[in-house]
């Protein structure tokens, strides 16, 4: 360990406390441990408690010239895990979990990164608020901050994470403070409710980006709606995904669908629904479109399968449904309402209808309740065991993807909310993956009235022999493919960060903004930075590491 | 002149042709007058045709050192016309006025700095577009960009103007080009879909802000609801707007009233209606509470009157009108509903309700009509007559506030969206204007779920001795109590630019990137800058003026 490494670490543990910085050969291995191949290096994991501390230890890290990786809770599953960009220190923000301040009457939250979903949801039942919150399908032990800084979304009309959050709290690079919108005004009474503030908005630059650690957010929550109903639809076409998006995308334009919808392919149903039938294929993969359609059949699931949430009065969502019925006319082969009481009642007679009507209601429960959970902002375990999709082993009790070697990448473009882009989006990932030998798991999300995020899982096994680079190569492949033709991602993977170029003058503009906050680099360098003359921070070498 | 002006003019007119570059004294005198008094000179006016032709003229400023003021149509009224912060060119992109992009299908339209509202409202009329725009009050000829660059707002759910665009084209300080969002990947289709993009988003920094020149920015439309029905409420307790506010907010924040609805007191409709009554007061000013009280009785106002749409479907409006009622019975005197044929209706039976009812309802169209169309998008000229209120002149043929001396200065704190904090702004109003002998009209904007704007109107004449200088003293009073209390405003005008600042970290940070993008500090120097230690461009003696 180099002299420059070792004496941040004893400034960190004087700062922090021993027990709150790690350097234990396991635990490093552990934290650089993704769902896919990765060869950087966690140094030391270091864990402020307060926004103070954190202030201290960027300080410490600009002062010995060290990288430094801030996570929230490090559950960007599917995206890199803890693991950072480029070797370097991780700060673990996971201590700063306060909930700072509510306010049940204008329904939002000012939550730390260490705030969890299960923590929000626990203190708003605590409080007996009358607020929802909304759930992204992760974890529950996911980061409320986490998760809205990388932009992710849920299901309920909250769904855009980033875009109902405001007054964020910054760390930046220099160890400064500085608040976004309002927050500035002292004993502004509006931080926490309207967005821009007055002047330019800096938000946006904090969300996919190495230009600060957010250690305070605002979070809006929705008021519980008089009246829930979650709905259900199935296409047992193969064609079936183009109608349905341009019957669904006017009531999403006019505001009749208020919250972000969820389309499934048949694999994304198969995978969420349990592993891989390794002995209906005798043991081969990937799972082919002939033994699909045949589990399809059993399953009673469709080639694309919806569901989506309607929150309102009983007027406003009975409205809701009279025109999802008439829109899905003759477009869906199924189309199903569902509420608590209904649920509670299939829940008591599964084993009944599957007697009369050779429904299993069982399995179509465990994968339709976890959804409707999140239709509500519920946050749910149940997604996660999906990443053991091609394991041998089943989902231990305590599932671990990065520790248990599941394969898991997403690649997730950003598509027009047309059928026939999502046609093709979903041609290119029907024909991609099973080209490198995975499964193609689609699910489409009406993320915008405008536009869907598509995210296409590559699962496998990283212990399988070869999977992890082919893994790889498919992931950059399909991403590459699918920026060509004209639909990029919203988000990458901490190996693919290069694709966030763009043409030169954006480059520059991005760096030049990066030189201005972090003349040193030493903020997740690499992290949603352009490459090609990108400042890499010191190397290996640089900081005395073997 | 100096040597560098001129030099940088004969380059200019090489540029964009001699037509296009105007330095008569005359016509500075004219772009240099807002409707208050300012200082700034303007030292000529270039006007690009296109967006090659603006890089070009920022060049041409770079070279020669001067500082360069882009108006989009420069009817910033209110908050400063076309008056540049300091001395310098205006950048006039009226000429770059192309529609350049439609998409019925996807409800958008890209536009240049120079498109109008009339032209847009216009141009979707003749492509028989089932498509609504949102508009501002201000005028038919304002700009769709730089209304929303300054973060503006109308009436409809459209109404956030800057957070329904998307995918900006901004000419860099010195001369580059970039696209926000997802233009920057050749061929993609979502730039004008998705606003984040990926990586840091970059939109939010050049709204209210010098650090580029948009010349191309998506906007979002709506579809023509299947039904509209505009409200209007009116209370006439002095005490009214709080029980009306909370009343309103569970219906902003569950999504029954999707648009941005207003709350006028009586001297905002008064001043809507018509000029000051000069007889009635034997010419004193302000007019007073009593005075008031009785033109309120008489032209059957409220001391609060509300306005806001109603878009849907049938059932959709059936039950939002429904739940209306609910929560404004006992807090509301009048609640109404229009909609096109009672609109009709009242047009053509005016002399008859007059005759049976002794309401006169032809003035009361006068006020209702211009904001029955904003609720439609339709832009209006009739708000621009009430900058004339304090005017002993009628309002002209072609209203022009710079040229006629009509003071107007417009002070709009973000205040949260309850009753006991908007009563205390109103209360605040109600004590500084008049204090400084100004009737306190003021507009109440349901901006937000959880945000009110609250726009307070310094309305006088410009001709009358002393006014220009009290209107300032007052505006500044008005503003400084307002930021102290807690309630910001979400806009500046040119003369307060320094309200800006908040705390030195912001303030380092916001001069840090404009050092990064705009190193010799030459695009709008002072606009939304943090003053204390802002690099002000160069100064008169530096560039030869007198």
């Amino acid at each position: 360990m180099g002299i420059a490494l070792s004496e941040a670490l004893s400034a960190w543990a004087g700062l922090v406390g021993r027990d709150h910085v790690t350097s234990n050969s396991e635990a490093l291995e552990s934290a650089s441990t993704a769902t896919f191949a990765t060869a950087q290096r966690v140094l030391a994991v270091v864990r402020p408690g307060s926004r103070a501390e954190v202030q201290g230890c960027v300080r410490i890290a600009n002062r010995w010239g060290i990288p430094l990786y801030p996570v929230s809770s490090g559950r960007n599953w599917g995206y890199g895990s803890r693991v950072p960009v480029r070797d370097g220190v991780l700060l673990d923000l996971g201590r700063l979990n306060r909930i700072v301040d509510f306010d049940e009457e204008l329904a939002y939250v000012t939550v730390e990164p260490g705030v969890t979903q299960r923590q929000l949801h626990e203190f708003l039942r605590q409080q007996g608020s009358g607020l929802w919150m909304d759930a992204t399908g992760a974890s529950p032990d996911c980061s409320i901050v986490g998760n809205a800084l990388e932009r992710g979304f849920g299901h309920t009309p909250m769904a855009d994470h980033f875009g109902h959050a405001c007054g964020l709290e910054v760390v930046l690079p220099t160890g400064d403070v500085v608040e976004t919108g309002f927050g500035r005004f002292p004993g502004s009474k509006v931080s926490a409710l309207h967005r821009s503030g007055v002047g330019p908005s800096l938000d946006g630059l904090f969300a996919q980006s190495n230009f600060g650690i957010v250690t305070r957010m605002s979070v809006w929550l929705m008021p519980a709606p008089e009246r829930f109903e979650a709905f259900f639809f199935l296409s047992r076409r193969e064609d079936g995904l183009g109608p349905v998006i341009d019957a669904l995308r006017p009531l999403r334009l006019d505001g009749t669908l208020r919250s972000v919808m969820h389309i499934g392919n048949d694999y994304k149903v198969l995978a969420g629904a349990g592993q891989f039938p390794w002995d209906e294929t005798r043991g081969e993969t990937p799972l082919g479109r002939e033994a699909m359609s045949g589990i399809r059949r059993r399953m009673g699931i469709g080639c694309w399968n919806g569901s989506g949430g309607l929150y309102g009065t009983r007027a406003q969502v009975r409205e809701a449904k009279r025109r999802l019925r008439r829109v899905l006319r003759g477009k869906v082969d199924r189309l199903q309402f569902v509420d608590d009481t209904r649920l509670a009642m299939l829940r008591r007679f599964s084993g009944l209808a599957r007697w009369v009507t050779g429904w299993d209601v069982t399995r179509t429960l465990a994968v339709l309740e976890p959804v409707y959970h999140l239709l509500k902002g519920v946050p749910t375990e149940a997604p996660l065991a999906s990443t053991y999709w091609r394991k041998r082993t089943p989902v231990p009790a305590d599932p671990d993807p990065d520790r248990d070697g599941c394969g898991l990448l997403w690649c997730s473009p950003v598509v027009p909310n047309t059928g026939r882009h999502l046609t093709e989006v979903a041609h290119l990932a029907e024909s991609i993956l099973p080209d490198h030998g995975f499964e193609p798991q689609m699910s489409i999300s009406l993320a915008t009235e405008r536009s869907a995020i598509c995210v296409i899982t590559i699962s496998y096994d990283r212990h399988a022999p070869g999977e992890d680079g082919r893994a790889l190569q498919c992931y950059r492949r399909l991403a590459e493919t699918l920026i060509a033709r004209g639909y990029p991602p919203y988000r990458l993977n901490v190996a693919a960060m290069d694709l966030v170029a763009g043409d030169e003058t954006y480059e520059a503009l991005v760096l030049a903004l990066r030189d201005a906050l972090d003349p040193r680099g030493l903020l997740s360098p690499g992290r949603y930075e352009p490459a090609p003359r990108a400042r890499r921070g010191p190397s290996r070498a640089d900081l005395g590491v073997a």
